[in-house]
């Protein structure tokens, strides 16, 4: 059996962590190492200013006061007994969509699984956009994602990963799902809402959220793979060189 | 005159930061939006879970208790009088090189710059590899680099920037500087080193930090440019797609 780590952005007292773990104790070790609250747009952040604490809280589960990055390091060189086969990174409460992954603590943690060397995923059900009426109960929707996580799994224990490359999956808040797409990151121009209030003392302060995605449309994108009914997986590497971009640079701009 | 925002992740009062305002007031009118405190390894992280307040501590200077992704955010939607024609990030205390650059909060105002349109720039000291003898004081380090922001950010108003591409640029902490390099990102095996340490009540911790980083040596990457006295200059792109492994997938991955 192969010796599986699950963590998330969401904490560890989140349901989707909970049906994951559960679901993927069918076909592995399950060990859950996750932040103890929520970490949600923490992206890659790692705590390096101050002392981190585990506690067990259960057989083969911790939490950290820390980031999902931080969860990842200190599981796979401290809390399990060796290197895990696999990472899942999940399941998000909310879509890790276009730009939006650079954001995400989930996708942060799949992102430090993978700079370990260590073949990785990230999972999330898109709350904010179709839902089934009256999903305010996510349940089912966390049980099919966690469903589609452990044929995933299975898939890469058989079949290996692309190198330096994770999965960034997406998963429609759907009964009716169509069926997977792989895809591309999307774009997302975002206008970032901010709301302005005062705070008991009269000083005025700044909340960030609120605003609404736009979605530059067509192509092979995770956000046409949502809006369009299908499961969206992405492959993501972590070189963000602009081979283009340098290429053009070297030709014309002298230094 | 262009309008430049000048903000960075380790806090307004870091020397760094003092010195490329004061630099680049010779060629913009520049505002200064930047974190109250360190905000080193945030990576891209958002603050949502609470409101932000910004206080004004001098001609359009302003701190804001958050990441630096927040302060492009507030900077740019409230404290500017209109959207900058530039941001850099910056001068960072130590280099943000080959697979760091996810964990940088440097290089993530830029990311934030770049997601609202704005051509950004991410400069970096190198202060961990090569340094001139009985260089801690880093002031003529700090110097040369904002000297090289300068003519960078001159070089953009003149001829632009790739599309959706920010610059991370390193500077090595030497008066004999070889010149530029156009670089990709190098590839770090960061072996992260964590320390076991005791908290006042016999509490086991744990302090991430200490390793050595290992770099994948070869090609043209940022890397090799600083150890051959370079400075680095990286075309960065926000698309983290990994093309290759997509089609590879398709073909291959039948779901």
């Amino acid at each position: 059996m192969p010796t599986i780590l699950v963590t998330n952005d969401d904490g560890i007292s989140s349901p989707g962590i909970k049906i994951l773990a559960k679901t993927l104790k069918s076909i592995g070790e399950i060990y859950v190492v996750a932040p103890e609250t929520e970490q949600s747009a923490v992206a890659h952040a790692l705590t390096l200013h101050r002392p981190l604490k585990s506690e067990k809280t259960g057989k083969n589960t911790y939490y950290i006061n820390g980031t999902p990055t931080d969860c990842v390091i200190i599981g796979v060189n401290k809390l399990l007994p060796s290197k895990p086969d696999i990472i899942v990174s999940g399941i998000n409460n909310g879509g890790n969509l276009g730009d939006n992954l650079t954001y995400s603590g989930t996708v942060a943690a799949a992102i430090e699984g993978t700079l370990l060397g260590i073949p990785s995923i990230a999972i999330s059900l898109v709350t904010e956009y179709k839902n089934n009426p009256g999903s305010r109960n996510l349940t089912a929707g966390f049980q099919r994602a966690a469903d589609y996580a452990k044929t995933i799994v299975i898939k890469i224990i058989e079949t290996g990963m692309p190198k330096d490359t994770l999965l960034n999956i997406n998963v429609p808040n759907l009964s009716a799902i169509k069926g997977t797409k792989i895809t591309k990151q999307g774009k997302l121009v975002y206008d970032n809402g901010i709301q302005e209030l005062s705070d008991p003392r009269g000083k005025e302060c700044y909340w960030i959220g609120g605003g609404e995605p736009k979605w530059e449309r067509g192509g092979d994108t995770d956000l046409d793979a949502i809006s369009n009914d299908y499961i969206s997986v992405t492959p993501v590497h972590l070189d963000l060189t602009n081979y283009k971009a340098m290429k053009y640079m070297e030709k014309n701009w002298k230094f």
